[in-house]
């Protein structure tokens, strides 16, 4: 049997996120049956991440096993032949099999975007968060510096997810500005539900003039999910890349 | 009656074109139904360029008259309140009577977009031609300076147009590369049907070595349709601006 891992790019606006619902698609049960057509074996996809409804990815990753030997190359465009148009496989490879999509991560990085313009324009918006206020870039860019490091971010976390630990660490997290888009990037070894919303929740509020630095600092000190800001739109979220 | 000039984004996707058509529902049509709902009374819209099936708009330009006096500022968002999410009111404001968006224009703004990945991504499927194969860049821009000036592009339009000369000049036109996305940024003071389609088109044979430069120019010079490449898809093409 090869273990085979993908990495999956999709817009999520059309499905009830990476995981199987009850009476909802999700996105894994899209690649699993395009795995089965292809295969023509039973086939379990394990991902490495359950984004949300309507979150984005260009850098899913998921693994199967399977005993057919499909030429390694042929596989996406394979996959994608049985996908619809707004799920595409990027690539694959053989990994071994010790190799698990969730637990080999060692860091993920995510963006999370804004439209800062008058008007949410046509073409952005299934993919931005709107924010037609004005925004302080500069107070903003101060704050992604707070939250690089290792913290506890149970105040960024909603609730309903059962972890070991809610402290993870930030790598790096800045802004890239190109016209009315603001877009913030953020790395880390893994993140707590809704992290990443939460933070770029509170990103704009700091941007807005509604939280200051300090209530921010506040925020990541005292563990306390009402002291940070709104979790922002599942459609301004992007996975970006796992790294392995 | 004042008579308003208001600017337009779209993402052509879902509709047939601007122009509305028979059994067909067209872009001009739902401004139009927004303007009645809007100002009470009957709306005659003018648009400034018919767009195609399928073709994008960052700026398309429309006028209406209206004895209504409703607050410049507040007519994109009370529009925009009427009209599908894919297509954007982005300005309003009062001009001359004289004013005509089509007649008063001097020069127009195209983005054509390539996308030359391996995999076509899903946030982009619905705005770029996909060209997966590998694109001689050096060679394309090349090409795109045979083209500007004032030359008959007669041989770059698909017949169907009425128009009283095929003669038009090209200001600038160039390529703008962000990593897999190659956008041909066209100005011109006006362009014959299918003509910013049929140029892309020709390029991308260019870029694929289907074409040599020399071939382009005779294509240019010799005003002969079947010289010149294949009319490039619609979804690739945008109207970026209109100058008066």
């Amino acid at each position: 049997m090869r273990k085979i891992k993908i990495t999956i790019a999709y817009e999520g606006t059309a499905f009830n996120g990476w995981q199987r619902q009850n009476n909802a698609v999700g996105i894994e049960e899209k690649v699993e049956e395009a795995c089965k057509k292809i295969f023509i074996e039973p086939i379990k996809i394990t991902g490495a991440s359950r984004t949300d409804t309507g979150v984005h990815a260009l850098g899913q990753v998921a693994t199967f096993e399977t005993s057919k030997d499909i030429p390694l190359k042929n596989i996406p465009y394979a996959l994608n032949s049985k996908l619809p148009e707004d799920i595409v496989v990027v690539g694959a490879e053989v990994v071994h099999q010790d190799f698990h999509p969730r637990y080999s991560a060692i860091k993920k990085t995510y963006q999370y975007r804004i439209y800062n313009g008058q008007f949410l324009l046509p073409n952005l918006r299934k993919q931005v968060a709107f924010v037609p206020t004005e925004l302080n870039i500069d107070l903003m860019e101060k704050a992604c510096e707070l939250f690089i490091g290792q913290h506890d971010f149970k105040g960024f976390s909603s609730t309903g997810s059962s972890v070991k630990t809610t402290i993870r660490t930030i790598f790096d997290m800045h802004l890239i500005i190109d016209q009315d888009l603001i877009s913030i990037q953020v790395t880390g070894d893994g993140f707590l539900y809704n992290m990443v919303r939460i933070i770029a929740g509170t990103l704009i509020e700091v941007g807005q003039g509604k939280r200051s630095l300090e209530e921010v600092k506040e925020a990541i000190d005292l563990c306390d999910r009402n002291k940070a800001g709104k979790t922002a739109p599942a459609k301004g979220l992007t996975l970006v890349k796992i790294y392995y």
